[in-house]
């Protein structure tokens, strides 16, 4: 196809399309011509790819830049997923007793963990931020979290395809970014809705205190 | 206490809270002289919640004003939480199949949600991303996830507390941005864990094939 169906099919500008293919991020068309290329299959599926990274998962472009890398790297799944996650972990270090508050949760659930994961620092830096506003994560909270993880875990793992490993590669590394924003959403609208039961209808909201700060 | 003090207790330097102070996002001090003015604890707590909310929540500060605004605005609770959940949104606009994939979820688990609440649209922009790049969504990992978010936001919902409605409207908006972070580092750390039980232990990795590709 030429890159005006391109652009059309996958709801990328064409300017935007001939940025990704100035910066490497997808690969050049077959030339047909000193100013034209066509594209195929292939072509679309990356642009959308990169479309669904750079627009849902709201990740800058060098962070698209590494998981393409990583997915087209034919490493190891470990490496692969391993190097994505990396690039999308928060930056910043944590203190020593929000690791030690990771290794206690880790070893309570018996959850198997690389001891250098970038999954533990993740959750470290949580952790610290959460105490150093004032809140206190209870183990009964922190059991109810790890609950629900493990249940969607479970279903993101299952469903990866074996077909090959490539899609499988890909399937995990999308997966995890794409399906965050969706299980964000629905903890939302979960609480939207026990609150909307706890506080009463809609239309009889409840009155707060005018704040005293500022 | 003192500028310097300050930043030490809250472990931001002393430009950005000067920063902070001149954007408006921290209340100026009581002046003690020309030059110099004293903080106390509200200004302490405010700055380690704006630290958390652009650190962990990796908020632009357009929408940490936005928060700080709804906290201090003395607005009903759905009203303040529906400001911050609107500031957090993703932006975009979402098909109509997509509207109609979460009306039908919404029907069928009898969640009451607002017709026109953001989060609503969140879920819409995520379902349609994922589409996007060919990821069907069956009802069972759609109910998986949908029972994962109840759960957390059943804990979300008990734990709010009710001796200060200020508290309380702080309380849910920091617990929606901070507990997001902890949510996703579990998720990953489950799937490290289950994926490392299926694909067999670190060491011996899978190998992929290369990607023909590019």
């Amino acid at each position: 196809m030429q890159m005006r169906e391109l652009s059309r099919a996958s709801g990328v500008p064409v300017a935007t399309v001939k940025y990704y293919l100035r910066e490497g991020l997808l690969p050049a068309g077959t030339p047909t011509s000193a100013t034209r290329a066509t594209y195929d299959d292939s072509h679309l599926q990356r642009l959308r790819l990169i479309r669904a990274l750079a627009e849902v998962g709201q990740l800058r472009l060098e962070t698209v830049r590494t998981i393409l890398t990583a997915v087209d790297g034919g490493g190891t799944l470990h490496e692969t997923v391993g190097a994505a996650h990396t690039a999308l972990a928060p930056l910043g270090p944590a203190s020593p007793q929000a690791d030690e508050a990771v290794d206690r949760l880790l070893r309570r659930r018996r959850w198997r963990v690389h001891q250098d994961s970038s999954n533990r620092h993740a959750l470290a830096v949580a952790f610290e931020a959460l105490d150093k506003v004032g809140f206190e994560v209870v183990d009964t909270t922190l059991d109810a979290y790890a609950d629900a993880a493990l249940t969607v875990a479970t279903v993101d793992v299952e469903t990866v395809p074996t077909d090959s490993a490539e899609h499988a590669v890909e399937h995990v590394v999308v997966g995890t970014v794409l399906f965050e924003p969706l299980l964000l959403a629905l903890r939302r609208l979960a609480q939207e809705h026990l609150s909307s039961r706890r506080l009463g209808r809609p239309g009889r909201p409840v009155r707060t205190a005018r704040s005293t700060r500022g």
